[in-house]
């Protein structure tokens, strides 16, 4: 019989690998509850018609979709933010505001598979509804700037601009709603060319293409030239000012690296405001992103309610952690293996066993039933710190003999000292 | 525009029932680690003929099945046994024995939804693999038994079967295997006429009519019972002779309330030894369960490898605890709202809320720009145990005002002092 495979494009994680993954799950957690976010979980399946409310027809190609039993066309998330929004519209209608949620979880894209990118990926997701404040857009940033910081990446840096700066000068151009989308979308891909050519006005090229040539790591230095350009703008104007007070509120209190780019777009629609993206050096596609989207919530139905969220590729943040060999976490404890001599003391080894987890010790109890010489072999190519060996005659005067596997020394010690001489 | 619904059978959760699954998440990677348990993440989609090779036909017809875009047939998991068989036999095939894994995460039936039964719900799954021993089914059961533990589950005990007694009366009665695959299928169900109707011999019928008979919660006298009665058939005592060493070991190693039940079966056909369920008084259905399946492996194109594990239904373990109304941990610290008083001190106040972050509190930044009493009314519907409030004048000395909102008090505090103060 042949063995079985995953789907095309869909992998296993195990290992160190999982490891980071699951770390990162819980780090996300953590952080996100440290900002007063609680989490939601929403399935992983859910109605087509949701899915595609908000997003593009690019996005939707890509979409796992399929009828259910009952006849109903259903997907596979490809995101979280619309269910998110099903919920600010539904269940979570009525709750005060500001409501600060958060996911963890899978979304699934059927794209073509190379390294990194996999039809089936995981994201943590951030959402702050309700408030339209720049000190919002601010929080959103920090957030994320902690989540960099407790996972142990370096130099990492946003990429921070703003649509509204965009958006503005193509209004004040005349440029129609649905030619700005194409442009925007354009922008967000770098094929500038292509995107110029969708507008008639000389003027309204120059001016993007001006825009185009502003960016810096200096914000106040930058921010100070959009404003400029834009002076004649007041649309474009409102939102420079807005960006410049986003990021003074980020560079005032967290202190982040910053580039400032105004003319940088983001693919999808529903942005419309500041926007932003996050680098590490080793990397040239971003670990996550998010930005402002007023708009959004009317579109699935509810009140107009100002929001600003975030995504990680939790993917590609354990490839840049891999890549920057980022430790994992010290506190994993050491690691004990539990061997009974014979099948007499076997149910005592047990117990032993069972007081050493409850002092919080790893412990691997040999359930081979091999004899001594190959159960230790088997520990040391575990990389088991001590092994327990749990004998009739030590038991008698309630002691076991500990072997030090790392430092090949061994000893008689009294069970209920076992756990903390293993800790020390 | 209609505000959206989640499919029909999913549903999201919220609040604190979001908070209890992932508690129980938490815990059973927690648990895991300190068996030695390595987590694995496989996919939710699966190629439809690695599900369906262990599964048996009922199983089938309730998985959500389709079609990729590569035509391919794929399906959601119902359970997480096909993919860890499916790594047991590929990438982890050389890896040294015992193998112990786990997973946690959503599974998919599409079954009738009802109180408690959804088509997306939540497992922990074990798996211990390589080991025929008695001390592995042992430590499947201690593991979960320590599971519930921590989960502050009271009352709660095991139900205790052995597969190879049943089939050890069949065989020496000799009904072939298929008809003993659908005879424990019918006694899974409690549909023991049914059952029994599926028997040619009045002997044999008999013979599992009297073991419906023998259940009881002293396992000794239990398993003596079972013993004395199968006594004339070798395979049924060589069974229960497995029983009672399992049952041995695990009431003098970890002592949970046990009952002894020979004539209980478990549905799926891969079962051969050892199989449990858990419950507690106020619920009627398993909060899980899980056995020996020594032949799965093989199924699945592997070496013969003995294996035993278990996997918990969250969504039922969620509602166990929330009947029994276990109170969820402490340890979520202090909440606290921090607001500026006004846009000046906004960086500030915004460093200081960082600060307490990074003392691990809990805080809640007031985005929404509203002035004082409206923002501290706020502060009280979201039950926050104290409020920071950030002025210009206080800022001059390196201090705030914290106003203690359980207790109604309130007075300065220096800004380096502040954590210590909220935490104490």
């Amino acid at each position: 019989m042949p063995t079985f495979q995953t789907v095309r494009g869909m992998r296993d994680l195990l290992g160190e690998e999982a490891q980071i993954f699951t770390l990162i799950f819980t780090k996300a957690r953590e952080n996100a509850k440290l900002y007063g976010y609680k989490e939601v979980l929403t399935p992983v399946v859910e109605p087509l018609e949701l899915l595609s409310a908000k997003s593009g027809e690019e996005i939707r190609q890509r979409m796992f979709i399929f009828k259910d039993l009952g006849e109903r066309q259903v997907a596979l998330r490809p995101e979280f933010t619309s269910s998110i929004a099903r919920l600010a519209t539904t269940s979570l209608k009525t709750e005060p505001k500001p409501l600060r949620l958060f996911s963890v979880g899978s979304v699934y894209r059927y794209d073509e598979p190379q390294r990194g990118r996999y039809r089936e990926f995981y994201q943590s997701n951030f959402e702050l509804m309700g408030s339209s404040k720049p000190e919002a857009d601010a929080e959103i940033i920090l957030l994320t700037n902690n989540l960099m910081q407790t996972l142990g990446l370096k130099g990492y840096a946003f990429k921070i601009g703003h649509i509204g700066v965009i958006r503005g000068i193509l209004s004040e151009e005349g440029v129609d709603e649905k030619t700005q989308n194409a442009v925007l979308q354009r922008m967000d891909k770098k094929e500038y060319d292509v995107a110029f050519k969708l507008l008639e006005s000389e003027k309204c090229r120059g001016k993007l293409e001006g825009l185009l040539q502003i960016k810096g790591q200096d914000w106040r230095q930058t921010v100070g030239q959009i404003k400029a350009y834009v002076a004649d703008c007041e649309k474009a104007k409102v939102a420079a000012e807005n960006l410049e007070e986003v990021l003074r509120l980020v560079a005032e209190s967290g202190n982040p690296t910053i580039n400032v780019e105004p003319a940088f777009a983001r693919g999808l629609e529903y942005y419309t405001g500041l926007i932003f993206e996050i680098y590490i050096p080793e990397l040239e596609i971003a670990l996550g992103g998010g930005g402002r989207y007023d708009r959004l919530i009317e579109v699935f139905g509810g009140e107009p309610t100002p929001a600003v969220g975030c995504a990680q590729g939790i993917d590609r943040v354990a490839i840049a952690m891999q890549m920057q060999k980022t430790t994992l976490e010290a506190g994993q404890g050491k690691r004990v293996v539990v061997i009974p001599i014979n099948d007499a003391v076997k149910s005592e080894a047990l117990k032993i066993a069972q007081t050493l987890r409850a002092a919080a010790v790893t412990v691997e109890f040999e359930v081979m039933g091999r004899k001594m010489g190959k159960a230790l072999e088997d520990a040391d190519k575990r990389s088991a710190d001590y092994a327990v060996i749990v004998g009739e005659r030590e038991l008698k005067d309630g002691a076991v003999m500990l072997k030090d596997l790392v430092h090949r020394t061994q000893g008689t010690v009294a069970v209920d000292q076992l756990a903390e001489k293993i800790k020390s």
